[in-house]
């Protein structure tokens, strides 16, 4: 049993960022709240997000899981005004989920989940950490998206940069100090080099204003938490943990 | 002899509503005003749009008609600011359009009308009457795109229901009550079915507020009413009837 | 040697009216400022263009050549806001030239200038001349493009007109009287025609109010001179002069 009923905005930004990486999700609906963990198709990166249940107006459920297709879900949700509310509901019988919006309702079936197993988080220990406001490496990784398909991420004790280094003496380099960043820990100098195309999808899916928490080594997976579902009054609802393999073959 | 001036946005909702149907069009010019009546290519669907004398600033003409390519027109109009004024004078000579909108002066041929006949709208006895806002079943028909080509029309008592239904347990269900309708009168339950690209085209050539007068049946044709160039001081001078065939292969 | 900084509005100024007739140029730097000369890749037009020295916040030159990928400069400066600072520097070292926008750096290849030489601007004698805010010859220019790829430029004592004339009757007249202009002086009746697609780049490549002055005679080239990078206290920093070859198979 699943009956729901949620605020637009937050629904958007919790599947937005499932949406950056796959295609189709296994929704996790337990007490707590809902939950998707998941690998891209290359296997390149990961993803865990939790929408908690205080995000909703009403929830009501039972322990199940839900596989859906994630951009026709996303096209279903743009018929709603950001502070829309949306009413989701599992049709048990007919196994679809049916969406609630004002007057609309939209039934999409759900897909099988058997091929869809909840991918394990590996614990990492990295050893630097940036907290970054999503917009202020917005230009920095559109700039470089015309030079490389490859990105440098580094940290220093005082600097946090992005270097994307093409052919033919094409270069792009942002970097960011204390004064551009919410908060810099770097023990010691990490760079690792990760696909531009993963990192940018990452990044677009979270508003401007959003902070990020990059966590960072040298020739490691990086690891981005942010808040999902915020609001004003009561905070965060829910959070995203991204995860991407570093590339090794860098010259 | 044709010579009149009209506001833009006025003329743009005339020609917008014959340009959902066709791409050529007869013009009959008479002391009325503008008529226009037309079958679309397919013979699925059929506009007689009127645009009354009164809707002109000044208007002077003989009874003739005019064939228009209206593409190609529409695309003279976007010349125009909304409030701007347009003058249109046959060149007989020439045998074509002028189109003056301020400094700028626009002349294009006329086509040859004789393959172009009046056709006879068909007096039809549709049992029910709905009157709501076009903007109100515009989310339903954006949604019911991603899922079906058809859609179904009903209504009952106290509703009025779009409802799509696609492969796969896929379904749009929009529902509209007394409240979210300008009126309803329907002494039987009607449904018919017809082509939701047809009904896109009609209800989307009409701006969001413009109250559509819906008579259906069941497995009869739809006809739509509604007013064109709405004045606020002196109400509608022009208005468009749309007549759509049923698709009767339900199952 | 060249470090030099600037309002990114001045320079995107300069830049987009060089782009609009050529890929890749060679900028001229001097004490003087910059200075582009160069016939587009047809030879049907021609462009020079300066930025004075006065529109830099600081300029540290010595005098040089620089190659430059104009498209790719002007996807570079689309990076900054309008009223951003950009700091140029030239690095000699690895021949390129560096970009700097906030915290973004952008390096990019200087291309060889040896196949670029400066064009020799020719000396005219041109009878009429026109001054007229781009803005108002926009829609005139867009309309001509439904209709025919030659546009007529013509001047007479009161008026000056863009004609275009199309097959099968299809034609667009634009005439602008002295109130819509800013200035006109033409002795004799002028006419010339043009590549509309030439013109079009010209007067699309300046804000709309910005004052074009065009000097016309009769099947002889047209020069558009205009200010480039305006500034309301100390006004322009620098000018274009567009030269334009008339198309002599008029019929």
């Amino acid at each position: 049993m699943f009956k729901a009923r949620i605020k637009a905005d937050s629904l958007k930004e919790f599947i937005g960022t499932v949406g950056s990486l796959v295609d189709e999700a296994k929704i996790n609906v337990s007490e707590d709240g809902l939950q998707v963990k998941a690998v891209d198709p290359s296997h390149v990166a990961m993803i865990e997000a939790n929408l908690m249940k205080t995000a909703f107006d009403s929830f009501e459920v039972s322990d199940i899981q839900m596989g859906l297709d994630i951009d026709k879900f996303k096209s279903v949700l743009t018929m709603a005004g950001k502070d829309e509310m949306v009413i989701l509901e599992k049709d048990d019988e007919l196994n679809r989920l049916v969406v609630n919006i004002g007057n609309l309702t939209r039934a999409m079936p759900l897909l099988d989940t058997s091929g869809m197993p909840d991918p394990k988080v590996p614990s990492l220990d990295l050893p630097a950490k940036v907290s970054v406001a999503s917009g202020e490496i917005g230009q920095g990784i559109k700039a470089s998206k015309a030079v490389s398909d490859h990105i440098a991420l580094s940290t220093s004790k005082d600097n946090f940069r992005l270097v994307c280094e093409g052919d033919n003496q094409n270069r792009v380099d942002l970097s960011l100090g204390i004064d551009q960043l919410e908060k810099l820990s770097s023990s010691e100098d990490c760079t690792s080099l990760f696909s531009l195309e993963y990192f940018s999808l990452m990044v677009n899916s979270l508003p401007a204003d959003r902070i990020l928490h990059i966590m960072l080594g040298s020739d490691l997976p990086v690891k981005i938490d942010a808040d999902l579902a915020v609001d004003d009054v009561t905070g965060a609802q829910g959070n995203v943990k991204f995860l991407l393999a570093p590339r090794i073959d860098r010259d």
